[in-house]
């Protein structure tokens, strides 16, 4: 028997939504706070008997309102399976159980000198189950891959109760049909993860930082797009607007916006990361109003920090959409100039930070506290946004997921052949729709 | 209309089989050269009309029997459709059709300063076709990843003729399920890759090689599990065996054999790549009897040469059947002595190639010519490396696939739960099971 089946309004309401913005106008009916595999089989054998929908949730840090859930649903709630089963250095692999936080398992791997490579600014906060379920990403993509690069294998109970496992231990295999990196980025909608088996890398040897301001960002994304053509291959490379800087500004008494108008921030690692930030220097400089470039890890932190502090910020002066659509790399000019035009005029707010080196563009749309971000005026400027990025090539969400939110917009990128397979693979899965029921396709 | 539609037996002799050994027993009943995505439309409308299988052929070098076509089935032969549609060097992306040599785009990117980063050893005359059906692998995959790693959309024609386009132009997304991902790997049997938008990278700035010779097989996988203890990441780790170095120094008349019983070619790449050879140098000597390094690209080349002339070499002296085994990287030492006791035990000549840096054993079984190799002892021999890999929790395939020969064991690594899973996709996309049957899952 499940021990711990909530059904009180403040349960129900703490685990009603994610951080997306959205507000469900019903709550679910019950929360179920999984410990263990055979609670989640429990559960998933009980919703299978009784047609309960079921939403899975992690941490509840999601952008796009994918753990989303109202009244005739049960939410599933893996954050109490928190284990880090096993890291082994040996094999650069760690077994670990979904509610385990992305920072917490990064902490576990540098204790053998490796970390894992996925780092969604909000790995401190963020679990990995939640991270499988929207392919998460992070700053060193463009260099390290996204989760689903990092997922080597899954444990799984469908929707019906059933235990299968998926993938392998090791970095190749082709036996099968690729059902671990099917699950990852499906958002629960086709089974839910009770373990996963994660790729560790060695940590590496040394890393160099630099920080450039720029006049705007038209010369800003003309230098990442040098760096890209001289073969550079940051680790990181972010990119903050002139919103941005201004929210950093006011909250931490900084002085970012004076320097210029876009800031970038790179950063190099392995055994040449000396070598390589040189290169980039030089070929940033001709673009820049002023660089500087640090090879010790405190001062590099220092420099960072600007970029962390954005978002924070901006929540400091109001409500936030955090949008995420990708597009080209050399549409990444385009693409943000294209977003300050949308909000110039629709009037909407909106402050952009860029993962430059893969095209990928966090628009953060920011309204007076208490405005619903999710209609009127504020989404209309979203939907401009989601517009822009497929005429640029690009698409929805690059690494939060559609959820709730951008599902009227799927059928658009994706196209009704495409989704007429995507339903089928999901009547595979969870033939009687039980898990996590309107999101994701 | 189709115009090149051959039914002569040389052609269909030409199409029967691929590189794996395999001897089908009767001839495919047509063979189609397709050099549109118009043809590959039609053929397949037919193939639906008239419910004939269909079997996918690119350069016809597989392993596994993926390609093999017997009396019922029309080859689809797609090596005809070898275009480089497009290189993007600014997005870091090309757009190919199926037939290109692996080889042919690499070069291509090379004219922008990129390289595409799968390797299988078959590049030279292998298709990209080819190796999205198998998801090839290579030699810099530890460090670059697997051939699913680097494909971001694919064009497809569905069984039934529909096209369907999957994934997208960017580094990272998260709009729907990865149906790219899931037709990486599947082996021709959900759709006909017509097109594919592909990753590329930055060459890397120097490269620097090494190679050390070892008394035996522990000794060098001992220094192996070593690199990986001390955080190194070289691009390249081949272990070739005495078996191995012998039929090298009778093919090219060298003394490798005479240095020890195995060796060990180690490369590094990127800004660092002298620097971190000098600390692969430090970690193996203890381990190693002798050991040479440069960072010279000519002699960096003949070093490799010695790995690059092993499968060629044990040709010369035989029929070979190429295994495939993979295993988590701690358990690589156990996994090359086990190949040598069971070629003891059998007495069945094994030589053994190891990608050492992701686990990746290519025991290759040699027989008299004329032998048959999926039959008895030696084929025994081959099913004990199987049994040896799952023992070790390893997989039965790191790169080549299942295709015909390991299928009757792909329900001992995958279990039926997973299997039916996979029978249920396969359904979605190939409801009459028009696609490659009997191969794959």
């Amino acid at each position: 028997m499940v021990r711990a089946l909530l059904t009180d309004e403040g349960s129900r309401r703490a685990a009603a939504t994610d951080r997306s913005g959205h507000r469900p106008a019903t709550l679910p009916d019950a929360v179920v706070r999984a410990t263990t595999v055979e609670e989640v089989v429990e559960t998933l054998r009980w919703a299978t008997a009784s047609r309960t929908p079921v939403v899975p949730r992690g941490a509840g840090t999601g952008l796009a309102g994918g753990s989303s859930a109202r009244a005739g649903e049960v939410v599933l709630d893996l954050s109490g399976m928190d284990r880090i089963v096993a890291v082994r250095p040996d094999d650069q692999v760690a077994v670990v159980e979904p509610g385990v936080l992305t920072a917490d398992l990064d902490a576990a791997a540098g204790e053998h000198g490796l970390f894992y490579a996925p780092d969604p600014a909000s790995a401190a906060i963020s679990s990995i189950g939640g991270n499988i379920a929207t392919n998460a990403g992070g700053l060193r993509c463009a260099k390290y891959g996204v989760t689903r690069e990092a997922v080597l294998g899954l444990d799984l109970v469908l929707a019906d109760g059933r235990r299968v496992t998926t993938g392998r231990q090791t970095v190749k295999g082709v036996a099968g049909y690729d059902l671990t990196g099917l699950v990852v980025g499906s958002e629960g909608t086709l089974a839910v993860v009770v373990g996963a088996t994660l790729r560790l890398r060695p940590r590496p040897a040394a890393t160099a930082t630099l920080a450039a301001h720029f006049d705007g960002l038209v010369a800003a994304a003309a230098a990442s797009a040098a760096l890209t053509a001289a073969g550079l291959q940051p680790s990181v490379q972010e990119l903050v607007d002139a919103a941005g800087l201004e929210a950093v500004d006011a909250a931490r008494g900084t002085a970012l916006r004076s320097r210029g108008a876009a800031l970038l921030l790179v950063q190099c690692d392995g055994h040449g990361a000396r070598t390589e930030i040189d290169a980039v220097a030089g070929v940033l400089a001709p673009f820049a109003t002023s660089w500087r470039a640090t090879a010790d890890p405190m001062e590099a932190e220092e420099l960072l920090a600007a970029r962390r502090a954005v978002l924070p910020a901006l929540e400091r002066t109001g409500d936030v959409f955090i949008e995420d659509v990708a597009v080209p790399r050399s549409q990444l000019a385009a693409a943000v100039a294209g977003v300050q035009a949308i909000s110039a005029r629709t009037g909407v707010r909106i402050a952009t930070v860029a993962h430059a080196g893969d095209g990928n563009l966090h628009p953060v749309v920011v309204v007076e506290r208490g405005t619903p971000v999710t209609e009127g005026a504020p989404w209309e400027a979203a939907c401009a946004v989601f517009d822009l990025a497929l005429a640029l090539g690009g698409t929805l969400t690059g690494e939060h997921g559609v959820g709730l939110l951008k599902r009227t917009w799927l059928h658009r990128e994706l196209g009704e052949d495409s989704l007429a397979l995507q339903r089928g693979i999901k009547a595979v899965f969870d033939p009687l729709g039980i898990l996590n029921p309107g999101k994701g396709i």
